[in-house]
């Protein structure tokens, strides 16, 4: 369905997609405060000036969830300034529009107002930033909503059941449904989502000369087992996902060969954190869809501030430097300032001739000091720069990564060579290291192969995300039993069984999703990807006594009440029914 | 001016007025929480019912400097309710906008927005709830005023000088001059009134066709010698003022016999505290301006909930008790309970065949136990009321007004009797009483009549609220000054030193004020007033030895430098010029 057209005439929609703008990020830094404000004006021009017929967002308009009056005044300002004016509107809505826009009590689209002159209307989705809050859910988009500049759809109001009742716009012969799903909870929304909670309705008649246009603001990367979305869960009639929430541009769509549809990530237009996502440059899209054929056209974002990262392992300089070289540290710090240069005068070539180009640019040098390396003294660092870049006090990041990820690697190892059963290996690393750290780092070998896929992803920060994300999601388990935060060892081995068996259901849902994937491709006649299918599959423990494993906290916390789990035999049915237990009995749990 | 006028015809202008809407105060209590809601959507409906010209509010629209979310949201939806639509605008804007309108990006009158389409222009000042902050000066109508909702006006941005700018506008053969001056704290304000800082500009040609309409946001009531805007400051050319930020209704214009215009208060139309000007039934006000001819419309609000106050004293019923009787305060609290219950009757009766007034009403019950009495345990009674009254917590307000009176009374009696001179008194009172309070309440005396004046007004909190008063202004000064708050006796009176010196300051200025406006009288050939003026005049203290009396806490802290006053001697071109050396030392004091 991707084609090469540009020519815009009466049957095609032209639309400026844009997500994670987060307008007012860093508004009170000396430098970098008008950023996100001068890239949303850019944007809304760059709509005026190619005459769109709407503007798309995908979530995170602002960075606050509580925007400041500076932002909110900026934001309606520019609205109003490019979003109004006399050009006419060329297409038509067909839905029932109190449906779509359920969140003011103008519920229709803002161009239909007869009290509003819209040149431009913008659709948009809420993201986790922006999300709604409070007993009225209301959202700070409802503020641009109820002012009548833009229109915010794919607000689900229950957590029960989440129906997705397309706009269903229609330009010329072109038919456009755009459904839209705002942000929720990654582990929510998966759970709803395997749970057969989510629906997206389709129009009656002639479904198929309709283009299915999807916005969804959600981990797109797997940041945990249950901690994103998988493309596959979303419905394979559609045509084109606008991803948001994900920072990095990967605006070129790609085909997701299992559903068959494409996904576009525009990714945010300004940098909110120094990953290497964040480097990669910046766009947004011209989407143009005529018929079910489409087209988007890549715009390079002018006035985005310059990032550029760079990784240095300190290691690899042995004709350089070794730590015992005399004058090491001195001479890293020399060798760092000459890689931050370098960076710097890239960046001063690739600005000549943009002058929409912030003049400081974002440079991060991560450096790998592992082997034995003292860190140098960055805040003196950050000092030679502070004229030339914008982030001075945060140039340099010093991390330890291959000691850390042999730590993680042995365990793992020395637990495969030694055959030893999961429950074995965390009663010995229990034994071995601190307390909550590991207990939280060892549930998650529940999933199979979860700590692997962080270790191989190789990402920098993977180990700590990983302690977090369980930590936290512990700590939500035990407040939602009313457990407090103080126990002894004893109650956090109950606990840790409960957790164990969260990471069950999780992984009976993910399994449970598979399948439903698989059945729908086989209905289609395409089962090629089976095996990645089972591949995308945890490998779960088995329980070969047929009883409850680990008792719930609620019933009793000794010690040996732990119970056990294996590597990965089971699968397909009978690794269901096994699940189905487990399922059985945490109902049980969360009933009591 | 005032003359009795209702047809509505194309020369006259039809205002509706209203001010302190107040609108999201007490949005999170159970009972109240609707109430502001409730009654904006009155007004606003008031005024479309009425087919008005526009909406002159008088500032304090939202409680809070940041509304909430909904407050916002609310407001936006009830403001684009009714305040668009296609009734037509019979009236022209003839002023420079971007002069009148300066806080958007898009200067001039919504209504002539043409992409937005407006039935009734709302024009508004700010108040002190609600009023500009931060690096942009931006306050929470400037998102109305941004969105096109609301004009706002009346906002000076320098503290330097203040020019008001009238919105000019012409209906038919009516030509009406809106000024209007958004809250600014009022000592700022006073200051510069008395130093000619606030020019009230005037169309150039026929100047006595136009109706002169001026809203302003300051204490009409005297808080403290300079903390509120007399009548006298405001230019006598003006028709009616429409004063706001007093929350007792007084909508019925009353006549300045000085300045020969007229004053409106129309109050606030939500109860904020529980003091007896809330009390007073609360309306808006529909004005009707032909030619200089004006008629104001009282309308009273159905929504707002009643109020219901009464005071007791209890030395006053000894037929009944007396702190000696058995069970004093048992029968005491039955006696209150009868008076509430009495109240709850009252209002019922008020209440019938009244659908929009809110079931429970506030009631308050004052209840002066001097004399012996004990205090009853309100919760317990609060108890009892908890179904029936919308402030069940805090019915009962215990107070021993006789006392406190009796103790200042003695005091300035003392003084007169003995001639003591202020100074002398304050070291006797500093010596019986305790430190901080009577520190702040007695370089008050340096003022004259101002104890006199709260006392004699026999306000319930008045003590207090000057105690709080002079606490803070102190507090203010010091801060100001980079004083420490913790300091001994010794830096106490030189504080004491310092701050009586800014009243002198403040009793200057009110002095030249009142001079300047003799002068005016005078031109016109009216001074039979002079005697009032005089009055008015605090009594200065005089300095005979030509010094400075104080030291400033900068030079010398010793409690031997303190200096002295006397009551009342100097008048007229002696005060002025002894007075002009305080200042002139108090502007050494500023520079350092």
């Amino acid at each position: 369905i991707v084609c090469c057209f540009s020519r815009d005439d009466e049957d095609t929609f032209k639309i400026l997609i844009a997500t994670d703008v987060h307008l007012g990020y860093l508004e009170k830094d000396a430098i970098r405060c008008n950023d996100s404000y001068n890239t949303l004006n850019e944007i809304l021009k760059c709509a005026k000036t190619n005459q769109v017929d709407f503007i798309l967002l995908g979530g995170d308009l602002f960075h606050e969830n509580k925007p400041s009056r500076r932002c909110l005044h900026s934001c309606i300002t520019m609205l109003r300034q490019y979003c109004m004016g006399d050009s006419p509107i060329r297409f038509n809505i067909l839905s029932d529009q109190t449906v779509n826009f359920n969140t003011t009590q103008f519920p229709w689209v803002n161009y239909q107002d007869e009290n509003l002159n819209i040149s431009i209307p913008v659709f948009s989705i809420h993201g986790n930033h922006d999300d709604p809050t409070g007993a009225e859910g209301l959202c700070a988009l409802d503020l641009l909503s109820a002012s009548g500049l833009v229109n915010h759809f794919g607000h689900s109001h229950s957590v029960e059941r989440i129906e997705i009742s397309p706009i269903l716009l229609q330009k010329g012969s072109t038919k456009l449904a755009l459904y839209g799903l705002g942000s929720i909870p990654d582990e929510r929304l998966y759970r709803m989502f395997v749970n057969n909670q989510v629906t997206m309705l389709r129009p009656k008649e002639d479904q198929d000369k309709w283009f299915n246009l999807f916005t969804i603001h959600q981990n797109r990367s797997k940041h945990g087992p249950t901690n994103y979305i998988p493309e596959q869960f979303l419905d394979d009639f559609l045509d084109l996902v606008v991803w948001g929430h994900e920072h990095e541009c990967l605006i070129a769509p790609t085909r997701n060969e299992q559903q068959l549809f494409y996904v576009t990530q525009p990714g945010s237009s300004v940098a909110t954190s120094l990953s290497p996502g964040e480097a990669t440059k910046k766009h947004i899209g011209l989407l143009r869809v005529k018929g079910r054929k489409m087209n988007l056209h890549k715009i390079p974002l002018k006035t985005v501030r310059q990032f550029f990262i760079q990784d240095v392992v300190l290691g690899d300089y042995q004709d350089l430097f070794t730590p015992d070289t005399p004058h090491a540290t001195k001479k890293v710090e020399e060798f760092c300032y000459a890689k931050v240069t370098e960076m710097l005068e890239e960046a001063e070539r690739e600005r000549l001739g943009c002058p929409l180009t912030p003049e400081k640019p974002l440079i991060r040098l991560r450096v790998d000091y592992s082997g034995g390396f003292e860190t140098f003294n960055t805040s003196r660092f950050s000092q030679r720069f502070v004229d030339r870049v914008a982030n001075p006090k945060d140039i340099i990041h010093f991390l330890r990564r291959r000691e850390q990820k042999e730590d993680i690697k042995g365990l793992i190892k020395t637990a495969a060579v030694e055959g030893l059963r999961v429950e074995d290996l965390v009663k010995q690393y229990f034994e071995a290291a601190e307390q909550k750290v590991q207990l939280s780092l060892l549930t998650e070998q529940g999933m199979g192969k979860a700590i692997q896929e962080f270790v191989d992803k190789d990402e920098k920060d993977a180990i700590e995300e990983l302690i977090t994300y369980q930590l936290e999601k512990t700590q939500r388990h035990l407040q939602a039993r009313g457990v407090t935060t103080e126990q002894d060892i004893d109650a956090e081995v109950a606990y840790f069984g409960m957790h164990w068996k969260w990471s069950c259901v999780d992984i009976f849902c993910h399994f449970n999703a598979m399948n439903r994937a698989r059945a729908h491709r086989l209905e289609r006649g395409d089962n090629a990807l089976d095996a990645d299918i089972l591949d995308e599959l945890a490998e779960p423990m088995d329980s070969d006594e047929g009883s409850v494993p680990f008792p719930a906290p609620t019933r009793g916390r000794g010690r040996g009440s732990r119970g056990r789990g294996g590597r990965g035999r089971g699968r397909g049915e009978d690794c269901k029914l096994m699940f189905s237990k487990f399922i059985e009995e945490c109902r049980c749990d969360t009933r009591q």
